[in-house]
């Protein structure tokens, strides 16, 4: 609950309190008069990064905090669920002003609940003694279905979220662009795939990657995923079922955009624009390998319902798309903190899409924006291959 | 000739020989059976990046080097010369499978002749007795034309190159997309405009700034363009004439992306995407303030012909661009070396167009794309505002 | 008993598996047959740098471990504490070999009693919540006695351990040296003396400072002790039973050897050679204000039982040395792992006397060499003047 | 003239510049009235570190000046020979307060002229060109002679400088202390025996080496000298005449104080205090391998004259030794400038004794003390072993 093995992850119970931190500072500030918070000082200290609200501790820190205690942060998590519990309970036109912020409490608590898998994983796999978070279902071995493409017609297409349900800032507005005509690979791509690329001495490969990515590569001696460690020969990664063998017929996981996109070079294809992702998700249900499966591990590909037909586009990894991650024509981020929730990150990032085996189900859309910088591998994030 | 001041830059030398080298790799050797390199080891020393070539020299060695020497340098620039003069008067069938390869050359040694200004500028720069490269040209000083904007209708357009004339593979291919209508300012945000934004706390300010830009801003402590210094409780700025006072009416130079950024938002407004910019330009003349003026420094807007209408749009200064820089649909760099002069960039890096006070008139055009990242302060670029 | 709040401190967790290890590793594991480490991977998790036993964890990484928990470690100590107190009630022939270890690992467990305060308080002092480790005992305030000097006449003296107690390797052979007359200060040097230092524009004159010292105190910002603070108009300091503002008449504490060094020269004087201070200290009885006393933090000077005469010599503060930490003439390390213990810190180092405020009162002599880099400012250690 | 290949090192036209600079400042403007400076931003431009005369140039910057030209450089360099020419040729009663500083310029200049050659030999080696500086004179091979032992007596004798002759502040007072009995090596450690301890593994093997150097040598790859390379199976060196292969009778060189301490450790020996090497030297005139014999590099042992009988003490190499660089009892800097040149240096350097082959014959002594970090390599620096 207390450590952090990385800059970029944080503490369990930094997450804890920081979810709690928001509906603190966004709703019960600003609903209940004189509100008084419950320690002056948390405030700061579990602000993550919104500079319009104060000063916040910065990241790289906050592994080094002995206090508030785990119970202490928990029996802060109580009194603002009380205090929650008790504004909703109130006047309803005392709650409606706050009703949207809450509604992004929610949705924020919930990204959160997918950073402590990602975070917990990697404090776990750098453990030397490597320990269980949680068993993994017994299941059959299956065989991935063979690899194919579902073409698309292109043209002038709509992307972006509208109408009344909830979506985040930057997955509007709706608006019109112009696709090539373009296929899409049926499945992710799998270990077996991934390891054919290693052996082929694709990290050693500079044409097949960006001037960036290879020096990152270089610099930090990539040569497998993150996660994975020889043994006896044989490639072996961590999951949070503890360590196991690399199964060839899963999708790779834990690559970042750089190792995608060179991935996707060697095999003479592509990844996807995330309009082509959004045209070809539209239609489908949000449903796939998702957190209340239990597995955390992204699973072998289903045979595929007729050929050739998408399949885990939700759920199992985040697809890496071909998009950097700026905003769509139109977009102004909003008034006050929210506009620091995702615009000023629309910079050197790139855009995933649809949710993972760490994301709650009823997170993901067809619109759904998450993006991460080209070289963050802890993210469950793959590959899906596209070609013009 | 011979110093390096800081990692980016390179030495003269070091360009004079590259734009050499870049004619017996990729000509000579492959034109002229048995070719004997004039050296055996300026193949390597003088690579700048092409991984499929051989192991260049890491760039921030570039300024370690004592030899070879200014004088052995140039004497292998003329040897190359009279090489290729021989090589072009000879029989036109052994020439025409290299004309692509020429024709690149020069306008690769055209890059270079701007990169040479852009390092000497910082070196000189850099060096306590700022030196003076060479002597402005005497003029009347003037205004600074009110500040306007151009409407445009947007809809779907065509951008990109085609035909014939010469481009790089960056430039295409041409295509559709599409672009809300907006408006283009009619010139160039001036040295005073950028103060406003400065004494408005404009680099303290972190909700108007990318959250990687305020970082940079921060870590390197940046207060004002590069090149500008507080002396005597004014703003005095470096240029290739030596030391002296800014002048409110020329145009912000030396700007990173990230400062062209938060200057647009706290201006309210914001940076042209590259369709914009290209689609407005597409119709005008490339004229300008170029290298040939040798001004060397962007100057005064003038008078616009007519009311509202765009100025300076070539020459001058680079102007950022609110589109990473990414390929084109369709876009398949070419085989071989070439493959890597343009897409292993397409990475955090972002669009600059319209060429500036140290670019060669004939080498701009409407579709010319430069690209630098986001933190790179040394080119000669500057703002151009955009709203929709 | 988690978090690490900089690469030179440990998780208190850590320090107490530590200790645990020292003993299961050099007594158990050698003096019980067919012994059975009670967890196999604890051996390298909690090496300290012993590289002859085996490939320790890097210690900035001791924070990053969220297994063995806390509980897992206690229940370690139990068990070696267990299987120690069943070999020391076996039969004595057994035990003989390994009582040398075992003494060494009860002063091995001391010195990281010690360290376990110097880590708590970093911990501490960086935490926003300024928390409390124990609140100091209730004292009437006192002047420190005026600052005089107590002559000694040198000449060919002795210094080392000798005898049958106990001591560390480092503290002998015991040899013959040659000092010149000198004078050692009464007391330690306070913080009033030392702010008239800071008063004196100190930090800023490098004609004070090593070359060295004055790079590091520009580059980390040193403008005061660790842990002093500016608020409102005063200095404040950081201590184990929370801020207070400074006393004048406390010894200064957790000020470097840079910081000392430049103090001396500052006051016209120097640090004492390791020499000249054991000689004077050789007399004296080990009392002073050691852990023991609960106050965990330098006290006032008491007036001096007859004028001039030492006092503070043990306890208090370590003092910093003029001698660089070597070998004595003639010293050789031990054989196997514990000749790492000491001989191969013997470069860049310099020596500490008299034990310090967390320090256990039976772990110091006059022999005693404890040493630290330069620049580090976590040991409670400050200052002691000594002229020729 | 211009490169600057590492931060330790500065351009050879820097040293020119650097040696002028001392005369025009510590001479010409004390002893001229109404001095004018040849340049007034050469004060600061060619400053090393004498923070108390001004704010100097940082010494890795220096390679990034274009300007002063070297012809400008020699022209200041000639200007003021012809000024200190007038000034020796005027009244005696007016150069007479000055003749300390112009023979303290004289060797300052001395130790310059030694560092132009480290430089240039670095610079050189880190060329792909490897370019020749000097041929080296033809000789016999021949056979390194015996490795012996010289007993010395020890007991109470004095070192450090004393008397009228030119002597470095750092020398003084001279002054008694207590030597062991010793024993010393005949000669130099040749590359022969070197390989030895690099073939035992020693780089590899931590018992071996303090904790600070076995840390660099991993982090920086050492596994041989500097300027060694392996080449067809065989070990090279980098020379000033050029790359050879390295020859196993000459004295090893280019080793860093962690080295020289390890391979004594592995050799079962120690390196010499330095009291001990002065006693040994003290009665011996200064000859060997100097600058002077144009071989620029360490020579193989001659013959001793009688068994067993110290050689190569003068010359070759500058020796190791174990003695931490401080001040000695009673020393006390000058005042002024001066005052920085050696003691604000005594703090994590180690002395080294004898001269090189890159020193002028009469800038060393028996008591000539130089000094450097413990992991520089680029000084002409070798071992001598010592044992009890």
């Amino acid at each position: 609950m207390v450590v952090q093995s990385m800059p970029d992850a944080s503490p369990v119970r930094w997450h804890l309190a920081h979810a709690t931190w928001f509906f603190e500072t966004f709703v019960l500030a600003r609903a209940v008069p004189r509100y008084k918070p419950f320690h002056p000082a948390y405030e700061a200290l579990f602000n993550s990064y919104y500079e319009t609200v104060g000063k916040p501790l910065p990241r790289p820190r906050r592994g080094t905090l002995s206090r508030p205690t785990v119970a202490e942060v928990m029996a802060w998590r109580e009194a603002v669920d009380q205090r929650m519990e008790d504004l909703l309970a109130g006047a309803p036109e005392r709650v409606a002003p706050h009703l949207a912020a809450i509604e992004l409490g929610l949705h924020h608590e919930q990204q959160h609940q997918e950073l402590v898998l990602m975070d917990v994983k990697h404090a776990f796999s750098q453990n030397p003694l490597r320990p269980v978070y949680a068993k993994e279902p017994r299941e059959q071995p299956r065989e991935a279905p063979p690899h194919d493409w579902v073409p698309f017609e292109g043209g002038r297409v709509e992307i972006g979220h509208a109408g009344e349900a909830f979506a985040y800032d930057n997955e509007g507005p709706r608006h019109e662009t112009i696709v090539k005509p373009f296929v899409l690979a049926t499945r992710l791509v799998t270990n077996e795939e991934y390891l054919a690329f290693m052996e082929d001495d694709g990290y050693a490969r500079p044409e097949l990657w960006m001037s960036d990515g290879i020096d990152v590569a270089r610099r930090e001696g990539w040569d497998a995923p993150l996660y994975w460690f020889a043994e006896g020969g044989e490639w072996w990664e961590y999951t949070l079922a503890g360590p196991r063998p690399v199964r060839p017929s899963e999708p790779v996981c834990h690559v970042s955009w750089y190792e995608a996109e060179a991935f996707a070079a060697w095999a003479g294809a592509r990844l996807p624009l995330e309009a082509e992702w959004e045209v070809a998700a539209a239609g489908l249900p949000v449903e796939g390998n998702f957190v209340e499966s239990g597995r955390l591990h992204p699973a072998v590909a289903p045979p595929p319902p007729r050929r050739p037909a998408l399949t885990q586009v939700f759920g199992d990894v985040w697809e890496w798309t071909e998009s950097p991650y700026v905003r769509y024509p139109g977009y102004l981020p909003p008034d006050g903190a929210f506009g620091e929730y995702n615009a000023k990150f629309m910079c050197n990032t790139w855009v995933l899409r649809g949710g993972c085996c760490a994301t709650p189900q009823d997170h993901v859309r067809a619109t759904y924006r998450n993006f991460f910088g080209p070289d963050r591998r802890w993210p469950f994030a793959g590959i899906r291959l596209a070609r013009w």
